[in-house]
């Protein structure tokens, strides 16, 4: 059922075909590389998020930079990356039911698996899966640091669980999860600092409450691209785990930085392609990159270098643009345009394939890889 | 880089992984049923449209009980439609770029193809492609009948257009595609039939302007599962293209009868399955089914037979459930629960295979058959 690729390598950007998923390979690079070095200075390990980007390759490019792992949400997730040559997975996420259990723990022969667990019911089911396996599974505690997601109280219900998975003969006790989702896309730089302030306390009282069962926090792992640089700066994580640096989608980039003005550490490098198929009257255009093409949970996609064009309606194959303010390039039928996705993770996982180009800054852009996005669908 | 099912036939409803999409079967067939009786007693064609299911094996059935043909939204809906047996497809859009319609116009040579044109460039694209491809087709003048989203202006410029159709000696005029999307999810009884008897001057004024020209209106295709018996009522549409009736999302079912109850003609037959991954609170389940399981462009889903329980948030792997309100059937971590998608075609997009099951109502439901998603992702 998986589909052919909608563009052939060498071709011009304008030849591809539409709905297509763009990397600006160059801005994409200067991403991955800007991360790499930021935790080098940091002195912290970098475990990229691989839900973003659902791409062995682009998880092998990340290890290359000095990545000391990924992470995956998913047991499917994680099997096509070890499938795809990824040694070292964090699933960042707790995992239910017998049949995943099992595949989990039937990977942990292959590649270095930890998982993460927030309840004892949960500890108990991953040590019977390795039982059963035969293998051995590192977990990590997840402690709700804020987020009201997943997670265990921190402090002493958190310690309790981390003895009970160290007590189990095929379970090791690796560490916590401190990952503060809800924090990443608080608009306020200041909100954002505060935030991660509230979850390092967190972090700290539960690796106190370890100390005090005589337990090692081990490794620390959590962040993203809203906050990076407070955990980091902590001296608490020992791993952070971004995704979104990658790409920059449209929601972060309305994150401000201290001084109000947008966070532009990374460049937008994800885009939809899409191809004007009715321009009916003069202040609107139809794209062919509607709900099926990108997803808007977190707004509407922003058309790239088109000052005075607004994308303003998605409905499923359909895309409306106003472009009732002046706009820059007048754009007819069967004319091509970039979309910057408002986010990212669900937008990649609409397409079989992302399209690499080259020279998209230049105005002379080609394509220089075509690269499955390999997780795709990858829910169980 | 499909992904084998979730379950196998025969097996109980809690044995299929998650997230899965289901079908109840049994209030799908009473659906198709409804609908099929409905035109047959309207005296008008039925044609849904396949961009809901994406699947041969429903618009078979749909077919079978009476349907004229079915429509597409994309030239790749179509193929895979055509590759699996359905023999009139009318792709009720405006088709751009030469690859799409070179596959179009090849496509025409093995089955009844019609497609939309909404102005004379295209109309010429149209002609050009079917010349290359040494083949015939059909073609639909669509006009805006308050859509506000393609289509040529009702009256003189769409019989314009028209007869620049009929003068091609590879096009055929066809008839209009006069569909109003928006009016679908106008939630009063009373909008959306005011909508409509706008859509209907509309197409009356421009019937007027075809006999004008020396031309028969042909066919009249449009309406949907919010507003059909509004256009099969005013005797000027001779195609009904209802995509959602068969499976009724969440979004649907907040329109309301001209009686102010809530819509009720079709059922609820399309369910996302979950687990629950987390319950680190009382107030609070984690369900392993997010934004790449379902899509919430038109409000969250609904948790199913489940009062005082209420999806709120949904992140892209986790949906996080309020259960503060009293709950009437308490669920842990490793439970399962259905959930209907607040708009059912892009979260269909999301999945690989359809669970088919039957005996839902009675509790002890079973799966009955597995049918692939074939045309997810057919984006081009």
């Amino acid at each position: 059922m998986s589909l052919p690729p909608p563009a052939a390598v060498g071709s011009a950007l304008a030849d591809i075909d539409t709905p297509a998923l763009i990397i600006d390979l160059d801005a994409f690079e200067r991403n991955l590389a800007r991360m790499a070095e930021f935790a080098r200075a940091a002195g912290i390990g970098l475990r990229p998020h691989a839900k973003t980007h659902k791409s062995p390759i682009i998880a092998a490019q990340q290890i290359a930079l000095g990545a000391v792992g990924i992470c995956c949400q998913k047991v499917s997730e994680a099997e096509v990356m070890v499938a795809g040559g990824i040694a070292d997975v964090l699933v960042s996420n707790e995992i239910a039911g017998r049949a995943k259990l099992d595949r989990l723990a039937a990977l942990a022969k292959t590649a270095k698996i930890a998982v993460c667990a927030d309840d004892p019911e949960g500890v108990a089911e991953l040590a019977a899966a390795a039982e059963r396996a035969g293998s051995r599974l590192e977990v990590l505690v997840e402690i709700d640091v804020g987020a009201q997601r997943c997670g265990a109280a921190p402090g002493a219900p958190a310690a309790e669980l981390a003895l009970k998975i160290a007590s189990s003969p095929r379970l090791g006790f690796a560490g916590l999860q401190a990952y503060h989702g809800s924090a990443q896309h608080l608009r306020e730089a200041g909100a954002r600092k505060e935030a991660i302030a509230r979850a390092a306390a967190a972090v700290e009282a539960t690796a106190r409450a370890l100390r005090a069962v005589g337990l090692n926090p081990g490794r620390v792992s959590g962040a993203g691209t809203g906050t990076y640089e407070h955990e980091a700066r902590s001296g608490l994580w020992s791993e952070l785990q971004p995704g979104s640096y990658i790409f920059m989608d449209a929601d972060y980039a309305r994150n401000q930085r201290a001084d109000g003005g947008p966070v532009d550490t990374f460049e937008h490098a994800l885009f939809v392609y899409a191809t004007v198929m009715s321009a009916p009257v003069k202040e609107r255009l139809i794209v062919d990159a509607g709900l099926k093409a990108l997803s808007v949970d977190s707004g509407m996609p922003l058309p790239w270098q088109l000052p005075g064009a607004r994308y303003h309606r998605a409905s499923d194959e359909h895309g409306v643009i106003d472009v009732s303010g002046s706009i820059s390039r007048p754009l007819g039928r069967g004319q091509k345009l970039l979309l910057v996705p408002g986010h990212c993770d669900p937008t990649v996982n609409l397409h079989d394939w992302y399209v690499g180009v080259r020279g998209l800054a230049s105005g002379a852009a080609r394509v220089d890889c075509l690269w499955p996005v390999a997780a795709r669908g990858a829910l169980f």
